[in-house]
């Protein structure tokens, strides 16, 4: 019998995370504060506790993962190394693909891999709540989850047309005894005002944020966490990197490419910054691979949008960090990714992708649907409309491989199944799914509203 | 760090099952025909493949599990046993409680084990269609997922009120390529009948059985395929336990007890068997183990039911079995666990419940949705309402050990997870759940209708 999944025994969950900051060529740029000044760490004190913000400026290489949160990841960890062999021949090509599965967690995604240990930190920094918004519902069922671990109250501002519509992810956080309001909701004054002049008002991503910002700075012991972009969310989800590392040595494989979805980068960044790493210390290997961030061809931030300080977040409440952009009010059209709909990239990977350390593609819709039914036809697992994405990606690599004759191995980053996107299924077995392409006129507009800042500042 | 869970190389996935007719102390009895015969081999092969028939009355202990089907099994097994110690503390019990995870197959549940090997066997006899019915999904989708693995067809008669109302497990069901059908439907002369009489009838079991074999019947090449009861399901959910034997071994841990939720019978066949084997052949330890079938009090087959020969289905189309059963035309309330909303029980539990060889406990639903979000609170993993059976036993006896200080080494299967029985979950949240109990009264209707018959026939 071949080999099909490579599993590690949990004493060889990784000890410590891989910080790609000490080994960019250039220091990472500050975020920015309304003013054009850094934000200070007073500032930054005031949202997230010290412990997180110690590891959000570090430039240390390898940072110790707590024994405590090593024991959460061993409920799922080591998530498992696979050989998509049946992908393989349904394709006919000589190429050989192997993905890494992140959908083996309770939430059923990478997320819980930066959950557990913003609670934990949270938890010993003596946070008494804490805080967050969700779209969909991924990253606030993971952090209803790690906060039962640590016993930390969780408490959720979920999008009301999301709440609303997708009860489902909205129990997983309530069966993990997490807190879920709709936003606009009535516990904060920016929700009350919303309400007040539109008690039908559906919510959006940037209410949400803005309700959980207010919780958070009026209610002292609280503290904000966030699920992606930031520099602590990254270094968490090396741990996927650092596992496929050790499971391709001990196949005796190597990946040629690299791919994963990329929306606010975290799963991109928690796949191939270990290789990264490797790559900056000298292994030539890690220096021939290519890693591929895949987004979708309707919200394309890295490959047609503009590299510059932006805000975080739609409405412009966070600091801005110089990430690529499609502005922060673009709107991106409402694709089953939900995960991958943000206008901008995390800093890290927006550094490295200007640096051309990585590549990035664009992919549409529906050719990510059909990858993601051949998949699991071929492999079982039935991926998330995000993870499609990198499946997608992967795929026309393997169809190039077999029109070249090249044996490339190939790697995919898995990153949750679609037990909660069947809905999105049906759209596109119904045969009325859309295409969407983004307005190149929207993007020019929203271009403009891009504050003009820089760091260093542009002499005046 | 402690272990937390004790994974297997595929290599080592089982070899063979092991089929526990060779060591009952007396052969299992005959399925019976309407006239109080045993139902020959050609009656059978109008349903059933012959390497599926082979199975099905085989004396053989050991029966070889071919190296296609164990490849498939490869995608996601050899499962993990893991160690719920942090549900241990939050019990506070001396107790060690263990647990086999069967949620990560792709379909979410155990049934895959014996769809697999189905669809393999009448893929090799030849077979050009398998048929069957689903209730809520679980076995329509595990069968689709495993025809699709062999090239396949797969017909699925889903009852109508779940085709409407439970449309995720029927895109699951699609997307693994299988054609499923609203029953009542068009495509049989029962379904035409119905629907003429009553063009709004919602569907039940009986019907989609009755279209599922009418249709087997009337298509040349077509065979059934059941996911419960018969004896070569329980064979091919060994493998569930033999894994489990080899996992205690190498971390030098043995169960005092097991359970598992029990309606047909085979999550809770699969994990003991092979445990009583070790006892048949005389294992002076497996001679110990006391094994618990976890059944709803709504459902009360092993401990309200009769042994006696019935139909294995509400209509009485099918052979008559020995089983302990409700009666035939019993309707159990409908409970959240489907899967165990069954009149009967397989022939083989039957006759060690009837041996006691084994033990069966009841267990209200509310009950058992407390014990499955405090498994989830504790471990992360969301248990299907069937499994949460299991868990609820399973946490009595860890209450009990903690009363009476004993450190118990207790094993509970989780055969699924509840990604697609999250409404019930809601229904426990609300406050609303109700606890059904079976009716003594129907029960005494129920058991009126027992077909009078018993092998060897009584005498005139």
């Amino acid at each position: 019998m071949s080999r099909t999944r490579v599993v590690l025994d949990e004493s060889e969950i990784p000890t410590h995370w891989y910080n790609i900051a000490a080994d960019l060529t250039t220091p990472p740029l500050p975020p920015l504060g309304g003013d054009g000044n850094p934000v200070s760490p007073e500032q930054m004190l005031a949202i997230f506790p010290g412990p997180v913000l110690e590891q959000e400026m570090s430039a240390e290489r390898w940072i110790a993962i707590p024994e405590e949160v090593r024991k959460i990841y061993a409920l799922w960890r080591p998530s498992p190394l696979c050989r998509a062999e049946r992908l393989e021949q349904m394709l006919g090509t000589p190429a050989k693909i192997f993905y890494k599965y992140e959908g083996v967690s309770p939430a059923g995604s990478h997320k819980p891999n930066s959950a557990v240990p913003q609670a934990y930190l949270n938890k010993i920094a003596g946070t008494k709540r804490l805080i967050t918004e969700t779209g969909a519902g991924q990253w606030g069922s993971s952090l209803s989850f790690a906060g039962q671990c640590f016993g930390l109250p969780v408490e959720i501002y979920m999008v009301k047309v999301s709440f609303n519509q997708k009860p489902y992810r909205r129990l997983m956080m309530q069966t993990w005894g997490g807190d879920v309001v709709a936003s606009p909701s009535e516990r904060t004054k920016t929700g009350r005002d919303i309400l007040a002049a539109d008690p039908n008002n559906p919510g959006s991503l940037g209410i949400a944020i803005s309700e959980a910002i207010e919780a958070v700075v009026s209610n002292p012991g609280s503290k904000y966490a966030l699920g992606s972009v930031l520099n602590h969310v990254l270094l968490h989800q090396t741990v996927i990197g650092l596992e496929a590392k050790k499971q391709f040595e001990k196949i005796g494989e190597y990946p040629d490419m690299m791919f994963a979805p990329c929306g606010g980068g975290c799963n991109f960044a928690g796949a191939v910054f270990p290789f990264l790493g490797d790559a900056a210390a000298g292994d030539k290997r890690a220096q021939k691979i290519r890693m591929v961030a895949v987004e979708p061809a309707s919200c394309p931030t890295l490959t047609k949008g503009v590299y510059a300080y932006d805000y975080g977040d739609a409405s412009g409440f966070t600091p801005m960090m110089k990430m690529y952009t499609l502005g922060h009010d673009f709107m991106p059209p409402g694709i089953h990714a939900g995960g991958l709909r943000y206008h901008g990239d995390s800093p890290l990977i927006s550094q490295l992708y200007h640096e051309k350390l990585i590549e990035a593609v664009a992919v549409p819709q529906t050719a990510t649907f059909e990858a993601g039914v051949m998949f699991a036809r071929a492999e079982g697992i039935i991926p998330a409309p995000e993870s499609a994405h990198g499946i997608r990606a992967c795929i026309d690599e393997a169809l190039r491989c077999k029109a070249s004759g090249e044996p490339k191995t190939l790697f995919f980053n898995l990153s949750g199944h679609g037990h909660f996107d069947m809905a999105a299924y049906e759209n596109y077995f119904s045969g009325n799914m859309q295409d969407f392409a983004y307005s190149d006129e929207d993007l020019q507009k929203s271009l403009k509203t891009l504050p003009n800042v820089d760091w260093p500042p542009k002499a005046a």
